[in-house]
């Protein structure tokens, strides 16, 4: 009997990720929705170095970190593999994963702020959006190197879905034919894929959570500007 | 006839990690060092992304990112293997492979100041080697994973080495039996390899490299604190 435990967090593009792993390779588990504000002692122990979601316990045994938690399913469950069998392919696959994993907390930086702050992080998002739209031949194929979904879509899924979710709260269409057609007919493949469509959280769900979350990041942007200023004149 | 090319740049940890990978699969390669001041053409058009060595070329095929690059070496040359063969333990060390790869350039921080600056830093560098330290069971086989060198040491490697070269600049001996015990004898059994010792580069030559590099990144943060006090004052 296998015991597969995710601790996550609905919202977040992280858990995201392992979530569309499991159901792609229709692996069953149980899913333990974490409060950030007040993590369970659960998830501290299995995460003790970074003590966020998502957190993979198979059997007992815990893994972190989304995009090792992905290749983790991938090895323990073959069937329906997420990276390409040619060994120069899985680096392609991997080298894009990296890049997008690691883009991805910097690329959400312009929903917490407003005004030049806010204008400054966009420009950064806008152009990491060109790189992968440009450099990753995302348009080439159905999916990242190959006519497939895996690896590379799972990590840049969320652009299809959170980032389009936090567009809409600050009037933003980030993905449009026009400014990255290769980006946004891959995101039509994608969102076209029926285990993808059917696990997304439902869109007036998600735009709820990020129009609170906005009103907290730029309520706690003011008070950071507030705290600086004191800083400063004491 | 296997044709490998590895742009490089001998002082670097990145490239070192490909060098000892290529070295312990016994693959033949041919090493084009980069004048990272004036980049060929070459290395540009293989890393377009990021325009930075290690630049791996197998067969005409470029592969960017050390990590990247030891998964597709590992899975290409599948002699002397860089990952366990058990599934979580594969998990362990991707985990710590990428927290270490993650965190190098952070750590190596504190080089670049002197002051205040070079303590805050230096705080952080030794704050990461406690969580290596403590929490990476670096010290309970001979290497991280397991009693065989492999993709989570040759992350770590560069500790080993370019760590203890910049601190015999700055007089800080960052591994001691006392401070980090289970790292000082990972340190001790990743130095004993002979493919390692002998592909170290010699030991004066890396002092007077990283000699000339502290003297450079001071007299720029000389010229970055003049730059800001006029951006400040006009």
């Amino acid at each position: 009997m296998e015991d597969v435990k995710l601790f996550g967090l609905w919202a977040s593009p992280f858990t995201q990720r392992v979530i569309w792993a499991l159901k792609l390779k229709g692996v069953s588990y149980e899913y333990i929705g974490e409060d950030l504000g007040n993590k369970s002692s659960l998830l501290l122990q299995y995460n003790p170095v970074y003590k966020k979601v998502p957190v993979l316990v198979h059997n007992g045994k815990a893994i972190s970190e989304s995009m090792v938690i992905l290749e983790y399913i991938d090895e323990t469950w073959p069937q329906i593999p997420l990276l390409p069998q040619d060994v120069y392919l899985r680096s392609v696959v991997r080298f894009w994963s990296k890049f997008i994993d690691q883009k991805t907390v910097d690329m959400m930086r312009f929903f917490r702020y407003d005004g030049e702050l806010q204008e400054k992080a966009m420009k950064e998002t806008l152009e990491t959006l060109k790189v992968i739209e440009t450099e990753s031949q995302v348009g080439e194929n159905n999916f990242i190197g190959g006519n497939t979904i895996g690896l590379g879509d799972l990590a840049l899924g969320w652009v299809a879905h959170t980032l389009v979710a936090m567009g809409d709260v600050i009037g933003v269409n980030f993905i449009t034919p026009h400014a990255f057609p290769n980006i946004h007919s891959w995101m039509t493949n994608f969102l076209q894929i029926p285990i993808i469509k059917n696990s997304l959280p439902p869109h007036e769900l998600t735009l709820e959570y990020f129009t609170q979350k906005r009103k907290m990041f730029l309520a706690m942007g003011k008070q950071e500007v507030v705290d600086h200023h004191h800083h400063h004149h004491h």
